[in-house]
């Protein structure tokens, strides 16, 4: 018993002037949680839920802008001028796509807590496909959750050694992650047991339409020894958990799909005429022949652009 | 209010099956308190305090053996294999010599989660020096914290860029910095304030009797942000702290002196005559002049040997 105390007392003199802090603590917002990592200026994990009704609604990317978020310490935040000019995009974790449904959490999802450097090409297309994919989902389940975040993965020099090595952008050193994961998990609904879940772990560099996201597919045990992290920790582990990608596809939208959905955003932000007679034109170059909806965005468009540069024609 | 409710709804539910554990909580020992990575396999931070009277004692590192961390995650902890012919030393974080007074402690500072993969001569040499002028402070000042880690630093490669680079060893990938950080904070009593403090930040490599410890000093911020880490939060920031190399020497044992003690510890373990001759031989030729206490224990050490070589003299 003496020995208890004494052991305590040496305890307590260790912590008298505070223990070190590594600010892995979790932080909520509206619409995500996550774990910072103070030492690379860049989350460690963040996570979300799906569903539905979340996917819809008026908050609109264009009003947000990234910023420092105000609840990281300054010493260890990030900033816009890290990025700017570094070649490398501002890729969300938890995507502004999953906010459409208000515009606070939108307005959370560009602090840069939820951001790492993410390869342009990635970002804008096998990474936006996958989150497309998880939106998708909700289709099919009621409720699927969503955990994203950074890797550092070691490759094989050429001396045979195993080594790690990741760039740093900016004056804070913002490590720029050599791949990306996902983490998801889905149900249908309260009572209907057992879960489906996937891992998925994608380089940080371009991935064309040739590969599909299974080829991409780890188990979660792997990705824990990777990331460092225990997933799910509350799951019963005693239940049956399915593969994702046996009770659902995994399949991400193809080529054609993907390429018409993108020609609607630039039709709908188009500003002149010429260009927009340049985005459909691409389209066609592309031997890709637009859809109903594609054809009704374009005239409406074309409709509006007409009556902007001839005013008037709103008084004949 | 409504606003308020949803929000904490959403956190609920995406929190329903436990956010991602990173593992970086608080460990306590007997002596010694840390955090661990469980991403490198190696301690974020250890934090022990000395005094005089807990660097006595008979707990001998002959008895110790390293093995994995029984409080660590089995899938996270590195093993005695990770280290073996890797070319890298098992390094205390907080060393066994600051254990003496305790069986036990000295035991647990030999956990592999107070050890990072560590140059041999680094490990023998420079910060072993420093290690004994941390525990060379406990004359002067009745309480000494330190608090020891890793850090994986980055560089500028040819191309200009800024990257982190760092080797992996063994089936558990265990991280090898590319620095090693200790913090240093001393107070004299109770009453006398304003304490003082040094940090410094050493290279995981050979260093030699030309190097002086304050050439590796750096602030306690600069390091702050090196590691992700901040130090004694505790601590009373309007209170001025001195520059602990500037209240004391900050000097470590010098070649000679460092040499003699070296010499000390193989005399007492030498098992053979011609052995300890050959130590003695060794300490002559780097033309250095054995003091007492080591005239002292060479005699011991030859009566002993030579009892041992001739039994029959005992009953002679
Ligand atoms: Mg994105
Ligand atoms: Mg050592």
């Amino acid at each position: 018993h003496e020995e208890t105390q004494t052991e305590s007392a040496v305890q307590r003199l260790i912590k008298l002037y505070g223990l070190p802090l590594t600010g892995a603590e979790t932080r909520s917002y509206s619409n995500h949680i996550q774990s910072y990592d103070q030492s690379r200026r860049i989350p460690r994990w963040v996570a979300e839920h799906l569903s539905n009704n979340k996917l819809v609604g008026g908050a609109d990317r264009k009003h947000c802008k990234f910023k420092p978020d105000p609840n990281i310490p300054q010493c260890f935040t990030a900033h816009n001028e890290d990025y700017l000019g570094s070649g490398w995009s501002r890729g969300h974790m938890a995507p502004a796509g999953d906010n459409k449904f208000s515009e606070q959490s939108m307005e959370e999802s560009f602090y840069l807590s939820n951001i790492v450097p993410q390869n342009y090409e990635n970002n804008a297309g096998f990474w936006n496909r996958l989150e497309m994919y998880c939106r998708e989902l909700t289709e099919r389940f009621s409720d699927v959750w969503v955990i994203s975040g950074p890797l550092t993965l070691p490759r094989v020099g050429e001396d045979g050694k195993k080594a790690v090595s990741y760039q740093l952008i900016g004056k804070d050193d913002v490590a720029v992650p050599t791949h990306l994961y996902k983490v998801v998990l889905v149900r249908k609904d309260m009572s209907a047991e057992p879960l489906a879940m996937a891992a998925f772990v994608v380089p940080n560099a371009p991935i064309g339409f040739d590969h599909q996201l299974k080829e991409y597919q780890v188990s979660l045990s792997e990705l824990e020894r990777m990331s460092g992290l225990t997933f799910f920790p509350k799951l019963d582990q005693t239940h049956p958990l399915k593969n994702l990608c046996s009770v659902d596809s995994c399949e991400l939208m193809d080529f054609e799909r993907f390429t018409l959905y993108i020609t609607g955003r630039k039709v709908k932000s188009a500003k002149t005429l010429t260009k927009l007679e340049k985005i459909m034109a691409e389209l066609k170059e592309a031997e890709i022949t637009p859809d109903d909806y594609l054809v009704k965005l374009y005239l409406e468009k074309k409709q509006e652009l007409l009556q902007k540069h001839r005013p008037e024609s709103k008084s004949g």
